[in-house]
């Protein structure tokens, strides 16, 4: 079946997430990837544990759909392959610090001759301008920069750190909306151009409302627990067998909770008949609900709500999640195999297109696996070239 | 100066957060976003305090470079009026509960015979399919529901809500990226498709490697608190005035920090000479390191770290972020001046193209306050007809 980017290919010289996530999410949807990697090692997540089977379980979910070529850009032969490669590319994607592609003479400026058309994007942890541009940087340091491990933890308690990598994978996603809108344009154009995101900035646009409740307030919100910051009550509440997660949003949902933990008198109570009362009273509010709860168990508390038609859920673990109907109608996880580590559970694609779906087609490839598929593919060069480039040490000595 | 999306018609259903912020990156990036809303009211996010002189700022914070127009879809004109529209559009954003377009006889399956170019998203908690569809949904509950809190909080502590509404901005950006892949695919055919995200589905993708891990080990992962899952040290300790993030992701980093805190004792011991050592030693490391950091000030550890080349920085509020130097040389900090609410604080734009640089080019709008406009721009209708399509109701009564 076709996919929506069928035949758009990605030179993707990026390690470990941020960049891997972008290529990963583009190779989803059909995009051809070829995963440039240094000869030897490869891919840095390629060393991450658990390994199963001698392979990563980090590198093999985040590569798959994607091939590898082993290419060594400081050799003089593997750096005009590449130069080549350059020229039948769409997009190049980097999460090199910035800087380094420019003494690899791969700078933006050095390619866009080579290949007008090329989309380059470069991820970085601060971006290729401004005073901390060539600061090194990873997930944790964004987190704790950008602001959204202030606003995240137990109420009153420490700053606590998001438990995934969010910031390199909202880099991913707004990068892979910048190759894309870009790719929209080159359509207008003929002309490719830099994409350059940076994992600190989007961390600033995920915070989205917190700057602008500062701005207008002129307190810097703290971590609030498992509340929300402006909508009561929207948190969870101990059941007898354990959590339930209760979003009753509005003043109607409110007034059905109170039938359904079968309180009346809550519901006629002033101090809670709407939502801003219900932040000033909250205390109460939170005390009634928490006496409420814990009469029945999760999963009768669900059933009750559903019913009345009020959001709520219970607090998965990955297993739960994993094994949730909902999840695996969507195909949400779905099994690879793998030539050496056998059966994997990936996350699947959750972008459902409804003509032209995305599919996991392959499973992570093995360092350097398809050199001379790629280079047969892509610059159409026979056996004996093939084997000069590999005698000059293209490939790795 | 020209914009990736110029041009680019969005009309846009959606209300509160998932769908504005998907048709917010769009309008960035310079589509033309008319915000359909309910007369009277509008988006209920128009009601989400705090309030600066009647406005919200979260509504103002979503709905930057957007244009609104009042139009009631149950009244026949107002109908009649929204098809006109749909014929005209590139693009359609919704986040109704599944089978609420339907009911208003606008699901794809309806429009898709009025504009086969149409591309039609449409954002849910649940997604379109599935046994949980129709069921009501928050940021909270899919958060709850789709592991990331059961991943993030204190280690051994409660699982922890992510601070900001990650459930509803990443359904937003993968959104964003079916919407822009939906359109790649559009310039080969001239067709159209559906995009159908839903949050819980996203909450899954970002959960990326712990179900890999999950997978491998069998174990599901728990909170752990602000350290790394698989990576050592990599985490905050406390300063003589604060706390700093320092990320030593590898062998190289982890000696150069001990030479920087002072302890070649440390750089010596075997315990700690390798990832997998220092993760089989963690309490040990940890102890030595939370001793040596309260020797110094945030500042000075920022310092010698920096100049030693190994990651760190401190755990800024959202006060910090605003005037950090780097987040203001990135302009990812502006100030947007609003008719009436006068000048707000709002998160910048993170996608940095070269030629085509995003830009917010106007404040959220009033409800309805191009309703006259965008008739006469989308439609080229007279003034004769837009009064028509008033008297009978189609903008409210």
């Amino acid at each position: 079946m076709s996919q929506a980017l069928d035949g758009l290919r990605v030179l993707d010289l990026s390690r470990v997430l941020a960049g891997p996530y972008t290529t990963m999410v583009l190779a989803d949807l059909g995009a051809d990837v070829v995963k440039i990697e240094l000869p030897g090692t490869g891919d840095d997540a390629r060393a991450f544990p658990p390994h199963v089977d001698g392979e990563s379980v980090y590198f093999m979910s985040l590569n798959r759909n994607k091939r590898s070529m082993a290419l060594d850009l400081k050799n003089p032969s593997g750096h005009e392959l590449f130069l080549e490669l350059v020229q039948q590319a769409d997009v190049l994607v980097e999460n090199f610090r910035p800087g380094a592609m420019a003494r690899l003479g791969l700078a933006y400026e050095d390619l866009a001759p080579v290949n007008p058309r090329l989309i380059y994007a470069a991820l970085s942890g601060f971006g290729q301008t401004g005073p901390y541009s060539s600061r090194p940087a990873y997930d944790s340091v964004l987190q704790a920069m950008g602001g959204i491990m202030s606003i995240t933890g137990p109420e009153g308690g420490p700053s606590t750190r998001v438990g995934t990598s969010i910031a390199d994978i909202t880099a991913g996603l707004f990068g892979t909306i910048g190759i894309l809108a870009a790719l929209a344009k080159r359509h207008e154009t003929g002309v490719g151009q830099m994409v350059d995101v940076a994992m600190l900035d989007c961390q600033v646009a995920i915070l989205e409302n917190a700057i602008a409740r500062y701005a207008a307030t002129g307190v810097a919100p703290g971590p609030i627990g498992n509340r929300h910051p402006s909508v009561f009550p929207f948190e969870p509440f101990d059941t007898a067998d354990g959590q339930i997660m209760v979003a009753a949003g509005n003043d109607a949902l409110w007034a059905r909770l109170c039938a359904v933990i079968d309180c009346q008198d809550l519901a006629d109570d002033p101090r809670f008949a709407t939502n801003p009362l219900r932040h000033e009273n909250y205390d109460a509010m939170r005390a009634a609900l928490a006496e409420a709860f814990p009469k029945r168990t999760t999963a009768e508390w669900q059933r009750l709500l559903d019913e009345a038609g009020i959001p709520n859920g219970p607090i998965n673990s990955v297993a739960d999640v994993v094994n949730d109907p909902q999840v695996q109608s969507r195909e949400m996880i779905q099994t690879v195999d793998h030539p050496t580590a056998g059966e994997t559970l990936l996350p699947g694609i959750p972008i459902k297109l409804g003509t032209t779906p995305g599919a996991i087609r392959r499973p992570a490839p093995m360092l350097g696996e398809h050199t001379a598929e790629i280079v047969a593919e892509w610059l159409g060069c026979s056996p004996e070239r093939l084997a000069r480039w590999r005698d000059q040490g293209a490939f790795g000595a």
